[in-house]
């Protein structure tokens, strides 16, 4: 198996005041700015139930992530060991996928105010999911 | 950017009695049998400071899923309305990403065993992220 490829098409893209890599939050919420994500037309169906106030997973492809990482030190920070990057949260990794836990703001079309989103302006989004926390059961 | 493509890179495999998606749980904790995921050689690096006990974000990528979905009926149930996918946790979906939080049962080498996982046997293994609950902190 681990010998196919498999294809993402980036669904929209994050628009966002972040823009620096060094400068951006680890985490959504660790003072990051509200923003956007825009969507691409073809897919408007799928947002279609959306709504303002809910909590969402988004999911993107980190696209200025290093994919040769297998062992980093948390949070950037030098004091600390390296640690197996499945144990992290780093961009960098084999497949660079973010997970990030955001709320709506706003919806305005195929634009999407969220807060609480951490990634760097343009980086492609790739799905959008519920929140299926067990406390939410 | 939406027409920029990137390419996943599986970095191991389900190994799991469940092998016909109709008789497949809908959510991991919804009656799951064990599996096992095992891990390509070459990421072994990455892996090294998962420990038993620990509950980690396994994503896959749902190989057998379609991909021109954009409207779903919730949990497959004909009686419900047609909802957005994005709404949804259906496999069916443009970037069929998977999104399961698992228990790690036990570890040798290259296998992980987990408890709750709803994804079928052979399903690519794209990445591992620890959980980041709000109420972790």
């Amino acid at each position: 198996m681990t010998d196919e490829q498999y294809v993402v098409q980036p669904i929209g893209w994050v628009q966002s005041p972040l823009v620096d890599r060094s400068a951006a939050p680890k985490q959504g919420d660790e003072g990051s700015p509200d923003a956007s994500l825009i969507f691409d037309e073809q897919f408007s169906e799928g947002l279609r139930d959306l709504r303002v106030g809910d909590d969402v997973i988004v999911l993107t492809w980190l696209d200025r992530a290093r994919r040769d990482v297998l062992r980093v030190r948390p949070r950037g920070n030098p004091a600390t060991a390296l640690q197996g990057v499945f144990t992290t949260r780093s961009p960098d990794r084999p497949n660079p996928i973010g997970l990030h836990r955001v709320t709506i703001l706003a919806i305005d079309g195929l634009t999407i105010r969220v807060r609480n989103l951490e990634a760097l302006d343009r980086t492609p989004v790739v799905d959008v999911k519920p929140v299926l926390d067990r406390r939410d059961r």
